[in-house]
Order: structure tokens, then sequence, then C-alpha cells
């Protein structure tokens, strides 16, 4: 029992709780704020079972209504730039500051993170932890980018329903889940570090292409001179770079996330982004444009599910599958056979409406 | 006609052959070794036209029976290892020393790449490319990590029929697409450089526990002992990983690309690494294993495929695009509605053999 619960701990309460509300007494909790509800909500999102998919999706399509109208920030670095230290600060000045309502979500594809690092970020995220008005979801799914990101999405949608009027989403830095959530929000903010290594460059570029503002950690003690230098080389580096289809010139600053410093100007700037782009339509063009995305991403990610929890389909790949490891047909046969049995009985020319 | 040219150079000649030569005029050409047809073929296979992908299955199809008889090595390095330098270097002693003929392929998901590393490539190349045993073909797809890779598999295929007993994939090294690539070659060699920074760790982690052997590139002139100290450092890395289920210990060598030393060292491992798995029996199951990710990730290329490709669903696709950019629907209900009706129309759980 034990270690049931150490591997998901809402595995049990989803199936408690599943069994006592319907979609609307969750919904209905949802947008009263109520964040243990919201939690295991999400939890439904993110289990794998189908009548948790089939409540999730109902519970989403309810929260719609009340969802959008947040800020979505994207923010990414490379590990070891300081990104959980930064969220801690960000949030502790959004919250007290600003007076606003933060949820935290993550999106990371990689399934060998360490337990370690996961307590690391609880420490380094531990104040934050403690404010009422922030909402922290480490990312316990698995599974495909594609699908890890389309959950994501759906996250969002509940978390704004919940009253959540600012949405930060965290990624690992490392290339592919950047795009990913760079398409799920309204700003994307990159963290560097002074003196990394030129090597990196080549990753780099793509997103620091994506980029509304390169935010420059541990300018603080010793290291402020070295901040301050790789603050005007990425001015530099950002100078060259065609402009950006939102007229926004990204913008580059130095702060200490440790120390605290520099956060509130961080948050100007992005609130100076959201109101350019407000006023210039981009804002919402942009929203519509990644609607459109989504809207792809979602098909592509129920048509795969479709089929493969069909329980024809299921009987077919085992047998195929067993053929393929006896070498006895080629993988590209076994999917065309499989495909062609599935596209034969029924033939997409044929629907109409 | 210039521009189009430009867009694709292969455009005007898979036209023109499509309309002379049939699936098997194909295969015939390819199996004697013409290398023109094969590039041809390859061409078709990354073309997104449906007669054109039509033919590029029959060829992939008639020339299954003739693959597999190559070893298929995995090349990857941050941008800056060297990997160009060493691949000619590896190619110029493989041909010449080993007497075997070589294809490269590359599978490169980011689209940003710049027209000058691209020549950069060719020249870092040049010596291999005037070889009449090698066959260079650099990535010329575009799509999703997932499509890519699928063509890129084909592709092996069809160099194997054509006689090339060494496939060298070559990656960026950013991360996703060395997975890719991990699942459908024999050995994985990663190349380092001494001295790239600590940050990178995070992301070479996943890397470096995918590789049979480690090489670090630029040990020459006063760069030698880093390179030394470099290897220490990875060997000591490698004690602490897990075992791989092939047994096999990661070899780390340190070689000079530009000045060819140490090349015959890495063959020497590579088919030191091939005779001892296919002695335990591990390259066998690993190839296997292989073909049965490749029968999944095949099954989901084609379902998106026969999807998009119906007429009725690029026709709802349109109505629900404009009303999701309209604001009218959300994206979600958009693409359950479309998926619905889809899945109305041809019920799955009726479908019987």
């Amino acid at each position: 029992m034990y270690t049931h619960s150490v591997v998901n701990p809402y595995y049990k309460k989803i199936n408690r709780i599943h069994s006592k509300y319907t979609s609307s007494e969750y919904v209905e909790q949802i947008l009263k704020g109520n964040i243990t509800i919201l939690s295991k909500a999400i939890s439904l999102v993110e289990s794998k079972k189908n009548e948790h998919q089939k409540i999730a999706q109902e519970i989403i399509e309810k929260c719609l209504p009340y969802a959008g109208n947040s800020i979505r920030i994207g923010i990414t670095g490379v590990p070891g730039a300081g990104k959980s230290t930064s969220i801690n600060a960000l949030g502790m000045d959004l919250v007290h500051k600003k007076n606003k309502k933060l949820a935290v979500l993550a999106v990371d594809p990689s399934s060998d993170r360490s337990k370690g690092s996961i307590l690391g970020d609880k420490i380094r995220m531990e104040e934050i932890s403690r404010e009422t008005n922030v909402f922290i979801r480490p990312s316990s799914s698995s599974g495909s980018l594609g699908g890890i990101a389309n959950k994501t999405r759906e996250e969002i949608i509940l978390c704004e329903a919940s009253g959540f009027d600012t949405i930060l989403i965290e990624t690992v830095g490392v290339g592919q889940s950047e795009i990913a959530v760079h398409s799920m929000v309204d700003f994307f903010l990159l963290i560097q570090i002074a003196g990394a290594g030129d090597e990196l460059q080549g990753i780099k570029r793509g997103i620091m292409e994506m980029a509304d503002s390169i935010v420059i950690n541990k300018a603080d003690g010793d290291n402020i001179e070295k901040a301050n230098l790789a603050a005007v080389q990425y001015k530099n580096a950002i100078s060259l770079f065609p402009a950006s289809p939102s007229k926004w010139i990204p913008q580059v600053m130095t702060y200490s996330g440790h120390y605290k410093i520099g956060i509130t100007e961080i948050w100007n700037t992005i609130y100076k982004y959201i109101d350019f782009t407000k006023t210039n339509g981009y804002f919402d063009h942009k929203r519509k444009t990644q609607d459109k995305y989504w809207m792809y991403e979602n098909i592509n990610e129920q048509l795969k599910n479709h089929f493969y929890q069909s329980d024809f389909i299921k009987k077919e790949l085992a047998i195929k599958e067993k053929q393929v490891l006896d070498s006895k047909i080629s993988p590209f046969k076994a999917s065309k056979q499989i495909l062609d049995l599935f596209f034969r009985k029924t033939p997409l020319s044929k629907l109409t409406h």
C-alpha cells in the first residue's frame, strides 16, 4: 500500500471522488476556487483511464466559457539557470505587490527526472508553495510530448476557470518542449546565465528567437559585471534577429532570483508587452492562431486514442506485433495491413454529411 | 521557374521520372547500385505528393527482402563538436582500409538550419563526397520528427538494397531526434569535445546513456591533455551508469577528425561491438524490438495521413478552422465534433474480421 501511494498519491483519491462527484459538481467547486477539487480534476485530465478521461473532458467543456482571462507565460532556461528560484521570486512579487493569483504548471517530457531534482525544486519554491494565492502543479504526466502538451493546455483552462489570472508554464529548456509551450502562451520568458558555453548557441538560437524577453539570472555579488556583459551580448544578438510579427522588441534584463533583485521590473516588462500587443491586435491574433494549432493537435491525439482503444485494433495489433517479433513480417507490411483492414472497413471516400 | 528549382531541385526530375519508370524498374536499378536512381527514389520517399508516396511505398516493399544486411550507426554531438569532419574521416578510413560502402543520412527536424551551415558541412565532407563508394544524402525533409524519422528508416532500406553495407545517420544533438535515431541503429556514437559547459550535463546525460561509445574529438596539438582528461571524466561517469541490456561497456576514446588520428580505432570498436552483440544475441533482439517500435510509428504516421488526405475531412477541417479563428467554437469542441462525426460514421466497435 505504501509503495502504491508513493507512485501515484492521487490514485486512490480519484477513484473515490469519481464515484462521488459528477462533472457539474466538479465544475461548481472549480469555479468557487476550490484548490483540492481543481487538483483532483487535473489528476483526471492526466489519468490514462477511459472513465477518468470521459469525466475530465466533460469538466473541461463546462469550464471553457470561464477560461481565457489570464496572462499565460512560458518560462524556460537550461538546467542550472535557476528556473525554480526565479519562479519563486516572481511568484512572491506577483501575489504580494500585484495582488494576483498564480498557477504554476510544468511541461517535462523527459522521464528520467530524478526524485532528487524534484525535491530540489520543491525546496527552491518553498515560499510560494505556502501562499494561498499560488497553485503549483509539478508535471506528473508521461507519454508523448504532444500528449503532455495537450494535457497542459487543458490544465490551463481548469486553472483559469478556477480564478487564476496568471499562469506560468515551466519547461526544461532542451528544444522540442519549448515549441509546444510557445504555442500555448502569450509571453515567452527565457532565463539565461552569464558564461554559458558557446557550444550551446546552436540550440539557444531557436529558443532565443521565440523569447519576448531574455532575463539574465544571478546578477548578484561578484557576478554582476559578467551578467551585464552577457546582457549587452544578448541585446546585440537580438538586434540581428528578424523583426517579430508582434512588432515587440524583446527586452533584455539582469536580475537575481536568489536575492529577489529586479523581479518587479520583469513583471513590468510582461505587462508592458501585454498592453502593447492588446493595443495592436497581436494578442488576440496570436491566441486565435494558437487555437487553430491546438485544434489540430487535439485531433491528432484523439485520432490515435480512438484507434488504439478499439478492441478490434487491440486484437489485431497483438497478432501483428508477434509476427514482427518473430520476423515473419516487416514492420512496414504489418502497419500497412492493419491500416488497410481498418480503412477498407471504413472507406473515408464514402463518408458524407 | 528559378525560385521553384531553388525550393526543391528534385521536383522537376521526380515528375519526369515518375512518368518514365515503374516501381519494378526503380528497384532493378537500385539493386544494381545505380546511385542516381537511388537518390531519386529517396526524393520520392520524401515527397509529400500522394502519387509519389504510392510509388515510394511500392519501391520500399520490393526492396525489403534485400535490406537489413548493413551495420547501422547513429552519430551525434552538439553543434561545434566536429560531426561533419569526423564523418569525413570515418568515411575515408572505412572505404579505403575496410573496403566498405558507406551511406550517410541525416535527421534534422530543425527547420532553421542556415544555408551557410549546410555549405559548411559540404566543405567538411568534401573528400568523401568525391568517393564512388560513398553516398551522402543531406536531410531535405520537413515535418514532424516522427514523420522525418519514419522516412529515414525507409531510406535506410533503400540504401541497404542498393548495396551499402554501412549506414551512418547523423543527428543534430539536441535531444528528441537522438531518441528517434537510437531506435533505428545498431550502434550509437556520441562525439564530445573537451571543456563543454557544465550546464549541458542535464541534456547530455540522457544521450550519454544511449551511447555505445563516447569519442572525444579535437585530441590534437595543445588540446591533447584536455581531451585525455575529459576521457577520464567520461569513463568515470559511465562507470556510474546502470549496466546496458547489451552487456557491452561503452568505450571512451580520444581522436582527431581533422588530423585523422584514432579513426581506425573507432571502427575497430564498432566492429568489436557488432561481434559481441551478435554472439550474445542482443544484436538480433534489438533489431526486432526496433521493428516493433517502427510498426507503431508507421501506424501513427499512416493513420494521420489517411485521415487528412480524405476529401471529406479536408472539407470539414476548413469549416471548423474558420469557426475556431472566428472564436465561434473552442479548439477542443471543434476537434471533438470532427472526430465524433468521423467515428460515428465508422464505428470501430462494429468492425470484425
